[in-house]
């Protein structure tokens, strides 16, 4: 397994992780060509200082992925977060440990970086992710709330 | 009321609201000079494309403040997320509906920046806070998980 941050090369295999799940089915539009919306938002990913994409790898194909944001902020004496957002593992390398590595090299990366803090919010119905969560340390100590903008 | 983005001038009131609060007084170095680690930390919120702390003002007195970070991403299709963070609302401007204009007008901001999401995570222990959120129509549909990186 290689893990590393993922180049524009890696975005349709990003977009198929994200797309085959549960919720993402509905989200998503994993097409060829790929539709521009990805294209433009991995674009302002790579522009954003301590925002990116970690892949990991097996053959030279993606079979995870998750997203690293850090945000430096004032409260707690300064601290800076490390946010993730989506992370997906494919499905047929669920259940080997994959996602806990994949997990464990972004904590790692965001130590590395300054970070104090790692966050990430999971939806209320994905309760074997709490567990996972839960196992690597992660204490669900707050409301994760969301407003849409849209309509 | 005046809303605006904080400069360095408004830090050492943005570090007096943190560290006036529940959880704040013991995490907070609210002294003169201000500690270094909270200037440090303002200058990368600056340098950092799309993070901002948002403060409201009274009399050119900073009466509340919010940190709003744009976090462009790949899921549902190339979704940019607001988040925000420390919301705070000094002691004697509560119960008048301060906090309420300063969220909408952070959510405005993260509207014309082209967010399609605003998320936050609050401490269960603030009952309040969720109570406030749900009726600006924040939806409590995650569970807020943190790991601290820190010993």
């Amino acid at each position: 397994m290689e893990f590393k941050t993922a180049t524009l090369n890696q975005l349709p295999a990003i977009v198929r992780l994200l797309a085959d799940d549960e919720f993402g089915a509905t989200r998503e539009r994993y097409e060829k060509p790929l539709p521009k919306e990805y294209i433009e938002a991995f674009a302002k990913i790579e522009q954003q200082m301590g925002n990116s994409i970690i892949v990991v790898m097996v053959k030279n194909e993606v079979i995870g992925c998750l997203q690293l944001t850090l945000i430096p902020g004032i409260s707690r004496l300064g601290t800076t977060r490390g946010q993730i957002e989506g992370v997906r593992i494919d499905k047929d390398y669920r259940g080997k440990g994959v996602g806990e590595s994949l997990l464990r090299y972004a904590i790692n990366e965001a130590k590395t970086m300054g970070c104090e803090m790692i966050q990430l919010t999971t939806d209320k119905k994905r309760k074997d992710a709490h567990r996972f969560y839960e196992r690597l340390g992660f204490v669900a100590s707050h409301e994760g709330m969301k407003l849409s903008l849209i309509n």
